[in-house]
C-alpha cells in the first residue's frame, strides 16, 4: 500500500471539550507501531457509553479525544510482529481484548485479559504510552483503544477481530460492542414498574407462580439489578448482570435469597473472547440466526454525527449508524 | 409390633423454657397419623441451629419444646398410606422433606420441597397441626418436625430418609443434618482476619495472585459472606453461601465484582435432595470416601444431654453424640 509506513491525513471527530459538539477536522494518523494495526474505518455506530465519558460527568477529563468504539472496518497496513491480519482483512476494532497469552485468555471461562481488558481512563496506545493521533499540532486522546470516529485509527492487534469478507459491515458494526450480549429474545410480557405499587419483583414473582427461570439486567441500575435477581424462582433461578453499574452503586439483598437457591452471576461482553468468537457471532448473524436490523433504528453521514447524539439524548435512537465514506 | 398403633412412654429432653436446660422426663409419644412415622432414636446430636432456637432470643418463643434434628433411629410403626417403610427400616430424620410431587422436587436442580421444606417456627405436625407429644398432660411442641431429644418420635414420612442397615448410626447420624455439606476438603493455608490491617478478601487475593477459584461460606455471617464473594477470582471464581443469616443481614458489594465475571449461589442442605440422596452419601461414608470421625468430638450418654449444650457454648465441640440407649 502506498500509506504504509507513513502518517495519513484525514477526517475525525474530535471532542475537544465535554459535552460539546464534535469537531470534524483534519488529523495526522501515525503508523501502526510493533503488534498494532491502522484501520480504515468504514462504518461506526454511537453507543451510550461514548455519550457517558464525552459528557464526563464526575470524571476525570481527557480531552482533546477521539470517541468511538462500535465499528467495521479493513485492515489498511499493520505493525512489527503483526501475522494474524494483513491490509485488506474485513475487521471488527473491539473495546476490550484478547492477547492470546494470559490466564484470562488461557481460561475456557474469562474473557478479561489481564493485558488488553477494558480500560477507559487509558488515552494512549499500552506500547509506549503515545497517541497516535495529532490536530492542530497536538497529541489527541484515544478512547477504549479504538477511536473509530476517524477515518483512520491506530488499535492493538489484540482489539482487532477478523471477520468474514463478505459480511455487511454497516450492520455486522454493531456486534463489535452491546449487541453482541443480545442474541435473540423472545419477549411475552412487558411490565412496567410505575404501573404497580409493589416492588416489580413481586409483581414478577405473583405473575410466574414464584418467579422466572432466568433474568438478565442490562441498564446498569442497582436497583433493577436487585430486582432482576430477586425475581428469579427459589431452587433454580439465575440472574445474569450485564449493565454497567455506576461508582458508587451497591448491589444490596437479604442472604436468604441466595441461600433459597438463587445465582447471581455477571458477563462482560457477553462472555464472549473478542478474537476467538466474534467472527463466529457474525456468522450467526450471516446465517440469520442472529437479527441486528431492529437495532439499528437510524443512520447519517460522517458529517452529521453530532445529529447521532442528539438522536440518543433523546431517546429517539437505539443504534445509529455513521457512514464514513458518505 | 406390640406397641404399634399405641401410645408410647419414653423419656426426652424437654425445654420448658428459652435458655434453661433441658429435663429429661416422662413424655408420652402418640401413634403415627396419615403419612407419618415413629421412630425409636438410638444417636442424636447437637447442631447450633438447636442452640439457637432454645436460646430463642429475638423470637417468638414456642415452649415446651423437645429440640434435635440430627439423629439415627429404626422405624418403630407407620402411619396411614405409608408404603417406602417398613418397621425395621434403619433411617435419618431430616429437618427439611422430599414430597415428591411439587415442583420442586420434581425438579433436578432444587430440594426447597414446597410442602416440607424446613419451617423453623412450626411446632406441630403439618397433617393435623397438632402435637404427638404430651409431658406433664399438656402438648409439647415439635421442633424441624423431627424432635430427636426423644426415646421416640413421630416424623412425616416425606422427612425420613432409609440408609443401608450395616451403616452405624452412631456415626451417620450427623449426616442428617450440616456434615452434609461439608465432603472432604484439602485445606492449604488458614488465615486469620485478625492477624492483617486489610480485609481479609484483600489478604487473600494478595496471597492467592487474584484470588481464589472456589470459596464456601460456612458461618451465616454476613461480613464473611462478602468477603467469601470478594475474594473469588475475577472471570471464573465461585463463591457458594452455605451458613444461615440472621433476619436483618444484608449481603451487600459493588454491581462490577459480579460483572467482572464472578459468581455467587446459595445452596440449603448440599442441594440434596434427602429421600433421593441421602442413602448415597450414607455410601460414601462405608465406602471410606467420607470422613466423619474427625467432626464428632465428643459423644454423652442421654442423661448428660445438657454437658452437650455446655460443651457447644463452651466451642469445645464441634459434634458431641448423644447416646440414647446408655
Amino acid at each position: 500500500m502506498a500509506t504504509a509506513g507513513k502518517v495519513i491525513k484525514c477526517k475525525a471527530a474530535v471532542a475537544w471539550e465535554a459535552g460539546k459538539p464534535l469537531s470534524i477536522e483534519e488529523v495526522e494518523v501515525a503508523p501502526p507501531q510493533a503488534m498494532e494495526v491502522r484501520l480504515k474505518i468504514l462504518y461506526t455506530a454511537l453507543c451510550h457509553t461514548d455519550v457517558y465519558f464525552w459528557e464526563a460527568k464526575g470524571q476525570t477529563p481527557v480531552f482533546p479525544r477521539i470517541f468511538g468504539h462500535e465499528a467495521g472496518g479493513i485492515v489498511e497496513s499493520v505493525g512489527e510482529g503483526v501475522t494474524e491480519l494483513s491490509p485488506g482483512d474485513h475487521v471488527l476494532p473491539v473495546f476490550t481484548g484478547e492477547c492470546g497469552d494470559c490466564r484470562h485468555c488461557l481460561s475456557e471461562e474469562s474473557n478479561l485479559c489481564d493485558l488488553l481488558r477494558i480500560n477507559t481512563d487509558r488515552g494512549a496506545m499500552i506500547g509506549d504510552g503515545q497517541t497516535r493521533f495529532t490536530a492542530r499540532g497536538q497529541p489527541v486522546y484515544h478512547f477504549l483503544g479504538t477511536s473509530t470516529f476517524s477515518e483512520y485509527t491506530v488499535v492493538h492487534v489484540g482489539c482487532v477481530a477478523k471477520i468474514h469478507p463478505a459480511a455487511p459491515l454497516d450492520k455486522v458494526c454493531v456486534l463489535s460492542c452491546g449487541i453482541s450480549t443480545a442474541k435473540k429474545f423472545g419477549c411475552t410480557d412487558f411490565v412496567n414498574p410505575k404501573d404497580y405499587d409493589k416492588p416489580v419483583q413481586q409483581v414478577i414473582i405473583d405473575m410466574t407462580n414464584g418467579g422466572v427461570d432466568r433474568s438478565v439486567e442490562c441498564t446498569g441500575n442497582a436497583a433493577a439489578m436487585i430486582s432482576a435477581f430477586e425475581c428469579v424462582h427459589d431452587g433454580w433461578g439465575v440472574a445474569v448482570l450485564v449493565g454497567v453499574a455506576g461508582k458508587d452503586a451497591a448491589f444490596k439483598t437479604h442472604p436468604t435469597n441466595f441461600l433459597n437457591e438463587r445465582t447471581l452471576r455477571g458477563t462482560f461482553f457477553g462472555n464472549y473472547k473478542p478474537r476467538t468468537d466474534l467472527p463466529g457471532v457474525v456468522e450467526m448473524y450471516m446465517n440469520k440466526e442472529l437479527e441486528l436490523e431492529k437495532f439499528i433504528t437510524h443512520s447519517v453521514p460522517f458529517s452529521e454525527i453530532n445529529t447521532a447524539f442528539d438522536l440518543m439524548l433523546s431517546g429517539e435512537s437505539l443504534r445509529c449508524i455513521i457512514r464514513m465514506e458518505d
